[in-house]
């Protein structure tokens, strides 16, 4: 082990062999912990090829379970995002999908630190239920056409101890880790296309448009090696995306976007990313044709019918779509208003998340108890003007006293005379 | 921990708050391995600066005992090497400094992987110990006027900890950490002066010139730093010093050099370093007094008899002074004769070390046991002229069959028309 510090440390190349050796090695638990973070702060901070970095996800998907979708009729779709605050775009996006004919298998995560995750939101609805089986999981997308689940079985078991140690050792947002940790997943998977929504700005892992766009293209190109039709979004992550953060809040917003009041930026998203499904499908010509058909789903209603059938296979309480305060809702809600007349300039969207996660709707920690009810809705965005004493967002909260919270929020918005306007997708990339 | 490691990731300097917290958290058992090594890769690769070193070598200091000298009367000149091939320096050099009245406190190690420990080398003599009390350590230096033991107490056990993981975590070999492990016990030791001989090339950890010089910089400025009367000496570990490798034989070749006998470049290192410290204990003026006060010591028998009474002070046999067969030696000697006529271009430091430590002479890892009756004993050396079948050098084993040893041994010996010749002496930065 210490000879494939050695070659990573000073910068050479790992061969297959000592890439299967370390990882295959640590996940039987031959390797110890303090040496792969030697080794994961070498690959951090001296990178991996693309050779290096596919054999790493090979590997990682190797060391666990594949799922077999090929008797699903159809080509699936999945979509995944590197993670963002308010990014609750899975939750609309596969039911609309779905409702034009193309399954939708998607394999969620939850949320760490100031990263909402798409599971836990979804448990807000009451009865729901996230983890099932590999069999009702097959038959619930031959039934309705999709589901959101988490894992099942024993998927890239290598992947789960090595992003454990990533966690607590400073050696998350490395692109080959990240590239190889997302693609052995949504490989074992077994969906057919996929298409990455990956995240930009001051709230996301990538910050900067540059390595956004090389772990884009590092993903995408991991996919394409196996066979798996992909590409990539790069979308702005530097506020908040729609109008809510926190879990229940979320939902709500994605059943108003259903219902086709949802926020602008948000049916931007969806709508982007889900007319690239609907073409990857071959369900439409192009892309305009296929935004055209998703848009007429929304407007006709079958998709928020699908998104209720979706819930109630899982367990949930369909009722939800009509009467989404039958959800959790905090006792307190407490205004920020504004300071003076200008436009919003800045409101850092890994702040508001943090916010969020203070109210308790994010955990600090992996087993940290979840409250739905809490969290952010936003009046104002970027770029929208104000007028001293306008609410630019309201607090959802269960404690009385949020002065930690207020503060933090007010820190991270900036009121100017004039915004840069910020632009939401920066880049397709296949 | 993980804003710490986040810090250093980045190439960021770490407060005096940052290094006593991961130090101390990480002796008392708080941090685990796992995240001290992903730390220490990072330091590593981004290297420190002298203050971030200076603090760490003192947070290290701290962490355990200092030994106090200051009963014992004149000014204590020890001497540190990083570590070689064939470096037995310390202990002819120990009893020759003695014998002109300076206290020589000396606090050694042991050997890993191809370098020897002067310990070991010392527990080839019948019935030496090494691991004596402070009391008897005092004692010797007030008796004898010199001693070469392991540390006594609690001396650095941060360091010790530390040490540990970067051996298995390929983060030996970086200027900032090898200083802060040097000095923290040095310091602790509590010598007045002290001569450190940084090792360059090949044998040494310190390949190049440059990293050589900037390590005896960083080593010379720490004790600077505290009121210690530091300089290093930069010399030659491209080939093995003298002609001995291996526990007794070395234990030979330091009596017979003490006779008088020893080999040219041995001797010359001798007689550099010694020369170094007389002067720093104000015994002579200039170097070249020292000097000639140092070879009449050896001409006239009193540094022998000095090693001879040191060895007695630590219940080894004082007899092996005259008779060092007393020693365990080895059963089978084969010679490495010259398959041509020419010079000897190269005879590689590092090689040789692993050979004697293949033979049973070192440690591959800690806890193996030494075999003090093998090694090589060297008949010619860099620039040395050789007829084909000549000796180049004689394997002292105690297996019949070492085609494996041999095999190492020819293929790191060149033999060509004309040698580059090597300089023992490189720098002296004080």
């Amino acid at each position: 082990m210490v000879d494939v510090i050695d070659t990573k440390r000073n910068g050479g190349e790992l061969t297959t062999e000592q890439i299967e050796f370390f990882i295959n090695g640590y996940t039987k638990g031959d390797i110890p912990d303090y040496q792969v973070s030697a080794l994961l702060m070498a690959i951090y901070l001296k990178g991996m090829t693309k050779q290096e970095t596919a054999t790493m996800t090979m590997t990682m998907l190797h060391s666990g379970d594949q799922l077999d979708l090929s008797e699903i009729p159809g080509v699936k779709v999945d979509k995944h995002s590197t993670g963002g605050v308010g990014d609750k775009t899975s939750i609309p996006l596969a039911p609309l999908v779905a409702s034009v004919g193309i399954p939708v298998p998607m394999i969620s995560g939850r949320g760490l630190g100031h990263t909402g995750g798409t599971l836990d939101k979804l448990e807000a609805i009451p009865g729901l239920k996230v983890e099932i089986s590999e069999a009702s999981f097959k038959q619930q997308l031959r039934d309705v056409g999709c589901a959101i689940v988490g894992a099942t079985g024993n998927i890239a078991p290598a992947d789960k101890k090595i992003y454990a140690l990533r966690d607590v050792t400073d050696t998350v947002d490395s692109i080959p880790l990240i590239a190889g940790s997302i693609m052995s997943k949504k490989i074992a998977s077994g969906t057919d296309a996929l298409v990455l929504d990956v995240k930009t700005g001051s709230g996301a892992f990538m910050k900067t448009e540059a390595d956004s766009v090389a772990l884009a293209k590092e993903l995408v190109g991991i996919g394409k090696s196996v066979g798996m039709n992909a590409m990539a979004v790069i979308s702005d992550m530097n506020q908040p995306l729609g109008n809510a953060i926190g879990n229940a809040l979320e939902i709500e917003e994605s059943i108003a976007l259903l219902k086709g009041n949802g926020p602008a930026d948000l049916l931007d998203l969806v709508l982007t990313i889900g007319s690239q499904m609907v073409v990857m499908a071959n369900k439409a010509t192009d892309l305009d044709a296929a935004r055209k058909m998703l848009q007429q789903h929304i407007d006709d209603g079958s998709a928020l019918t699908k998104f209720k059938e979706m819930i109630i296979a899982q367990g949930g309480d369909g009722r939800v779509i009509e009467n989404p305060t039958m959800m959790p809702q905090a006792t307190y809600q407490m205004p920020i208003l504004a300071a003076r007349d200008g436009v919003i300039t800045k409101m850092k969207a890994d702040e508001m998340g943090i916010a969020a996660m203070m109210l308790g709707g994010g955990r600090q920690k992996k087993d940290d108890q979840l409250d739905y009810a809490v969290g952010l809705t936003l009046s104002k965005k970027v770029g929208d003007e104000v007028h001293q004493g306008d609410t630019i967002l309201t607090i959802h909260s269960n404690r009385e006293d949020v002065s930690d919270v207020q503060q933090l929020i007010e820190a991270n918005i900036s009121i100017g005379d004039e915004a840069q306007p910020l632009t939401l997708i920066h880049e397709v990339i296949d």
